[in-house]
């Protein structure tokens, strides 16, 4: 294998003059020895224990801080010194209590029918009421309905709201909520769009707010049967929901660092989320991003050498909640960033593995080709995707202009799984895993090795232009994480 | 399209000299006219009166009641006036309660879990116990586990017991539960595959036989959390089953009949059932067959010119217990079956159509190869299978010798929903559900039209080689409904 990577690299030096050149020998097979130990390593069981032992961590919950000491134990369990937790707050801590939902007319039969998360209880007794359907949440429309919503349950249809994209409406539809409040309305409930009444019940506002209404999400076949029943005359439906909430409320990011021999100031970052939905246990979202960090921390303290930069890894709480805590790290510990020389995100399940996506950086693309092609691509993880978005914790990193690397998988068994109760960790194929997680263990301690940084920091300017191209910037400035 | 036919029926004559003749133009066009018919009548709308209007119909649930009486409203505002309820008797009838499950050690949470059907309500506060996962159901493994039941919930492992097929298992595991009772078990478990803990919550039971134990039905994911959890130490677990069951309950199939005006005491009959799971609305299982029969007799009996033989149509109850209701109508009108010229069968839901399967009679695809070839190609169900199988209510009639043809159709949408909470309107095809409608009563008027019957009966010992060879003769025998 080390010999077919030097004629590849030969030939690239051969014909791209200027590109990064691969990876030296020794930075190789250190590599090599930590992906080795990986793929005979404790990855699974750690996974394991997380997912079927703490279950789903809503940011705030018991779950999730007990899952926090669990992995603070395990990142020193590995012989890493500096491991803390990281605290920050968000707006509100929440529970999900008990649902129960019954259509009262024109037939009686129990609805599959769950709590929004940061949905606040409903009144004792619950909420009974006629349905009305709406399809156009601008304010406009709202008031045009004139009495027609007072003492109504707003049922929002997602598919014509979201027809332009949920970045483009999410400030829209927020602003509705009190519009909603303010004609009547008494509840708004939301269709989910999985056979056989299934639902993942999360959350419709950014940044742990809590919902000015009671707020319910309901399965798609009794949606569809409400919406049919409403062609013959009015529909009546009742719930109640009992929720615990708590005002701000800390949670701790969990950071443990192994630091550099020669460079120990500058540092690269290995960051997953820890915290899930309540629904299943997290096992795929984002448990398995949780163990290829803590798997990678073990397999690189135990490399018998450090590496030359500091290498961080960080467990985020708060990502479903808009990824408050990696957000809040970023602020918090601003004045280290400018010595940050990349994060590498992992979030998107423990699929088949493709490579990375590099976040619209060109630079960064052309740096990870030698890295990729002599070293990742016989792994699994060669690609390297152009592709941004800012759906998980490398998005506050990426804002401040440090190279961001976002694990590339094939998603298709993870968008079956993502935040429902069927995401547990039976769905976790653990040959993916495995080289994933070698992927990860592999282009972190290259980048950190090397004596050159991959990619320099960009300007605010050149971040605005990224996030303009992929039209993100209005949502970004809405939600308070980018000042354009 | 008829000049195309006349040319194929014309290669066939020659080539094939012996083979049966393509029907007369007049019975063609007249069988034109009712598949235009239903192509633009009122089917989609008797489905979703039925699937919505009544739900889930168990065999002898008022449910079921109401649909068979508005079944017959049906069939005599279509202008049939030989209507009638034709009643049989079910060993039990049963309704569904509530249900209520917790995993107690080694964490808390509430489980997914369905009562069995036909499964006694738990006593009152429910069972309690440690869980014992069984593999093996024969009587000696049962015996050699000594006092390792007492007390215990057994959770019976259907991917082991099943390995060589349920037709083979079926005796077997009906005698293993009153063995698991005399070994003190409380209850028992049996695991679901599908994801999202989605249920389908059958019955373990041929026949409409009570269990002789509590039985419920527990979510994938439950059961494999529960099962890596034993790896560690005892699981414990409760639950609550409250259902209602009487004792001998008479069902009512519901029969119909356009006279024939050249041989009024031939008939052929088309049937589907009528009673569902109590999951979702039993929509594909069996609304769609329900609504084919209905529209095909509304057809029919606007064509302006009757059958030359009579047509019975059959809505038959208690088909998801056993094919009791078609089973009863055998027995109960054995004397009238002589003059039965062939029974035409849906119950695979209405998926894309592929045509007929005649169940092992090649004299019966012979005859219907150039009806297939010349009608019903071209409306999509041109396809004959020599499959055998006893899944649905040509069965008994199959046992009296009788050419039996069961509509074939793609069934993967059928089985992502089968007995699921999904079966439900919004699944079906309207495209699909129309053909098929079509290819029954293109088919039947054919049938019914041609002055020599499509086949002949078969003798006793001419079945018995049919059922050995499809490997289903030990299970008929064993639950009563064929003697070798």
């Amino acid at each position: 294998m080390n010999f077919r990577r030097v004629l590849i690299g030969f030939s690239i030096l051969m014909f791209v003059g200027v590109m990064a050149a691969e990876p030296a020998a020794d930075v190789r097979e250190a590599a090599d020895r930590l992906a080795a130990s990986i793929y005979v390593g404790p990855g699974m069981h750690t996974l394991r224990e997380l997912s079927d032992g703490f279950g789903g961590r809503l940011s705030g919950s018991p779950a999730y801080n007990h899952a926090a000491e669990w992995a603070a134990a395990k990142f020193r369990s590995y012989g890493i010194q500096n491991v803390k937790l990281d605290p920050f707050t968000i707006p509100n801590g929440w529970v999900r209590g008990t649902a129960h939902a019954q259509l009262l007319t024109p037939v009686s039969h129990t609805l599959h029918l769950e709590s929004l998360g940061w949905s606040p209880s409903t009144p004792a007794g619950g909420v009974r009421g006629e349905v009305v359907i709406v399809d156009d949440v601008s304010a406009e429309n709202i008031k045009a309905q004139g009495g027609k919503l007072k003492g109504k349950i707003v049922f929002l249809d997602i598919s014509k709201i979201f027809a332009d994209g949920w970045v483009k409406v999410l400030a829209k539809l927020e602003a509705s909520y009190p519009l909603f409040k303010d004609a009547g309305a008494i509840a708004l409930v939301f269709p989910d769009h999985d056979r056989n009444n299934v639902l993942n019940a999360t959350d419709p506002n950014w940044g742990a707010k809590l919902l000015v209404l009671p707020g319910a999400q309901i399965g798609m076949e009794d949606w569809q049967f409400i919406r049919r029943s409403l062609d013959n005359g009015p529909v009546t439906m009742q719930f109640d929901l009992q929720n615990t909430t708590s005002g701000p409320t800390q949670v701790n990011n969990v950071i443990a660092e192994i630091p550099g021999s020669d460079f120990p100031d500058q540092w690269i970052l290995i960051g997953a989320h820890l915290d899930s939905w309540d629904y299943g246990t997290g096992a795929q979202d984002n448990g398995t991003g949780t163990a290829m960090v803590l798997d990678v921390a073990r397999a690189i303290a135990s490399a018998g050498k450090p590496p030359r930069r500091s290498i961080r890894f960080a467990l985020w709480g708060g990502e479903e909640q808009g990824l408050l805590g990696s957000y809040a790290y970023t602020q918090e510990h601003l004045n280290e960033l400018a010595k940050c020389v990349a994060v590498l995100n992992t979030d998107n399940g423990s699929g088949h593995p493709k490579g990375w996506k590099v976040e619209d950086r060109k630079d960064v693309k052309t740096a990870m080709q030698p890295i990729s092609d002599s070293m990742l691509k016989d792994i699994g993880g060669g690609g390297l995707s152009l592709e941004t978005t800012y759906d998980t914790d490398h998005g506050p990193f990426m804002l401040q202009g440090i190279p961001v690397l976002d694990l590339w998988v094939e998603m298709a068994r993870y968008v079956e799984v993502h935040h429902k109760s069927s995401d547990t960790y039976d769905k976790v194929d653990p040959v993916d895993f495995k080289a994933d997680t070698a992927i990860v263990a592999t282009t972190a301690w290259v980048i950190a090795e090397d004596p050159q940084p991959i990619a320099p920091h960009i300007e605010h300017e050149a971040v605005a232009r990224i996030l303009k191209k992929a039209e993100l910037d209005s949502l970004l400035a809405y939600i308070g994480q980018w000042k354009p």
